[in-house]
């Protein structure tokens, strides 16, 4: 593993880089993908599905006897954990709705901002080897809550045209609308564009390869809004002495098996500690069932051992992680001083894996140093925010000279035209 | 004007259909800006502000003594306007302010979520006629609330090297941290990539002409965000016989003369209405100094005759206006049903003008339908939400075994490896 003794900060910027992807190559097939399912719909979708997933598809919308099948097939077991993680998200997501904030901001002046679902959201569910149907808890549970009407999910089929079990009875339970059995770029275009089948969304939710990645951008031009933009998956642990090493050795690797392009960071102000976790990583990374990926990115990765809390504090902050744990001593310090990180993990007991399947908090997080800007998916990503305003007779009296002032400084008469007009007429 | 009857549900897709821009001839003008800029830093910037703007400056940030000169050349009754307009945009929007959502999803496992400022941000404003400050406040005053600690400007200096006095006073009034005389697409990349003297910044706020709007599109594939898509502004009028036709018609009119594409759209039940509002339109728009430019942007616009409320409000939220002025007697039920709108004004005192300058709410809105998926500025468009989590002994002991089930069936071991390691330990 690399490891960076007391970097100094005029290398940072190279340290908190992430192992780059380059888009531009596939820009094209997207394009011309999204260009076949806007003018084709269905029948463009079936020719991709054929193509890409090597099926040929009668339908691609599930039906309840097939989601009814999947259902049973859950065992009893794995439908009571994922009831519990159902019922963590549910309550934390439901906690986060606000109330309408109103107030009068002068005498007769009465503003008030509401939130409203948005109508219509579409969720994208990769398929492959890892079946990831804890993403549709994270992304349906919320839509449902904020009162989304329409909550579509698009999935691949498998060789035999179906679709994973678990994530029908997922996406059943958490009350999705409709399934189709579509992925990759044709399904990002089906939603954009909507299809004799599939309806069009007002924004794209979730995961996926870099197809998909560049396929939502390229929705994002025509009026689609996305979550928020892709990355490879990361995540920063800050530990010292307190730490129990295997345990952070633990949550690196869970981070490392994700993909070869996962990036997992230590930052220590302990020698010992970063020296113990990276013999812990050796030791356990080789009975892993995915050994070969969790190599591959524990390549990417970085063991730092920084001089003090507050250098390991601005150095985390630069590099703004989508995981973030927190296993010192002093965590009160890096709790309030955490700037930018999408989710942040306290103690030896709380392991990413809890975020990422059943604690109650969003696993749709900013990568890529994103938590600069982006929130992760909350219950406000699912609506929109709307103001409205009430202005009585008196109110005018008492705010329209100073409207007036101002829409003359900017030179946009009609603007003050409209205020005028009215204190005339309540002369 | 153009006058619809009735329209039939199949002809709405056509009616709501913004009048279009193509941005496609220059994305490659604003591609090399951005990269001479990334290259030249500020150098690059002087050589595009000497061939756009014609001048040739040796500093492009604004000293305090030209803020001085600036404040001191402000009349004080535009100083009084603007300060009332900065405590009612203070107020509603401190008012946004939410609290840390806390809760114990189970026994042991405490979850929250706490909004942390962006650190920094960057505003821009555009220069030419209308000299808009009060877009300033509109951004910088909910940057301040927030806790950004960078609030830079760039706007763009006039021939002789200046920017407008009343943009200098309010940037500096609202708390703007650094004022740069910077224009356009080198603007908003010298915000991206920064410079010698520019910071570059994590988020990028603010109106632009097509150039700006472009280049702002652009900014997010270097890993900055934006505000949100931009396109020209709208204004949707819901009347009935309740309704002054001489206000009505001057809130169009304020609408139309920003600028050519600007859209305005009346709806209304009643003909007689829309007849006498028609002919207002044409008695008001001749005095207006900007009358070439409303008569344009009346072109675009439509006095549409529907045959009841359920329908217009159907059509109402198909269109998803930016701003959505109610002037009806049945208020309640445009207000209850409106799904997708940026703004809300209510009834025959409360006129457009009001939310763009002193009442209190945003201007910054989202056009071009995007009220279906975005929300306008708000406090929360300047923080992100970040999730924490601590899960103690006893709550692991609780949720471990529903992570360990969900993991294995993600086929992901090393997820369920970091938590059977804990459940060992704790036996």
């Amino acid at each position: 593993m690399n490891k960076i003794y007391y970097p100094n900060r005029q290398d940072w910027p190279e340290i908190v880089k992430r192992p780059t992807q380059t888009v531009a190559d596939i820009e094209q097939t997207v394009e011309a993908i999204f260009e076949a399912v806007q003018k084709g719909g269905d029948l463009a979708i079936k020719k991709y599905t054929d193509q890409f997933d090597r099926v040929q598809l009668d339908s691609i919308l599930v039906t309840d006897e097939e989601i009814q099948t999947a259902a049973d097939s859950v065992s009893s077991e794995l439908k009571k954990a994922i009831s519990l993680a159902k019922s963590n998200i549910e309550k934390f997501h439901a906690a986060q709705k606000t109330a309408k904030v109103e107030m009068e901001t002068m005498p007769g002046v009465l503003c008030w901002q509401e939130k409203r679902p948005i109508q219509k959201v579409g969720l994208y569910i990769p398929g492959g080897t890892a079946p990831l149907f804890s993403t549709i808890l994270m992304l349906a549970i919320p839509a449902k809550l904020a009162g989304c009407e329409e909550i579509i999910l698009c999935t691949p089929p498998d060789k035999k045209g179906n679709v994973n079990p678990t994530i029908l009875f997922a996406a059943q339970l958490c009350g999705v609308t409709k399934i189709f059995k579509v992925g990759g770029i044709q399904a990002i275009a089906g939603m954009t564009f909507g299809t004799e089948t599939i309806p069009n969304v007002y924004k794209i939710f979730g995961p996926g390869n870099q197809f998909v990645t560049v396929a939502k951008q390229l929705a994002t031009k025509y009026g689609v809004a996305i979550d928020m933009p892709a990355g490879p998956s990361e995540l920063l642990v800050v530990a010292d002495d307190s730490a129990n090493p295997a345990f952070v050795a633990s949550d690196l690797l869970s981070q490392a098996e994700h993909g070869v392009d996962s990036q997992v960071i230590l930052v220590s102000t302990s020698e010992k500690l970063v020296d113990v976790v990276e013999k812990e990583i050796e030791a356990q990374i080789k009975v892993l069932p995915r050994v070969a990926i969790a190599e591959k990115s524990i390549q990417n990765s970085k063991l730092i051992l920084m001089k003090d809390d507050e250098s390991a504090m601005d150095l985390i902050n630069e590099y703004g992680p989508e995981h973030f744990i927190v296993c010192v001593e002093n965590k009160e310090f890096y709790l309030q001083n955490i700037q930018n990180a999408g989710s942040v993990f306290i103690g030896n007991y709380t392991p990413e894996s809890a975020g990422d399947y059943a604690s109650g908090t969003n696993h749709t997080l900013p990568t890529n140093g994103y938590a600069k800007q982006y929130s992760g998916v909350n219950l406000d990503s699912f609506m929109k925010s709307m103001t409205f305003q009430k202005i009585s007779k008196e109110g005018m009296k008492t705010i329209g000279s100073s409207i007036e002032l101002m829409a003359e400084a900017e030179g946009l008469q009609a603007h003050k035209n409209a205020v005028t007009l009215r204190l005339k007429y309540l002369k």
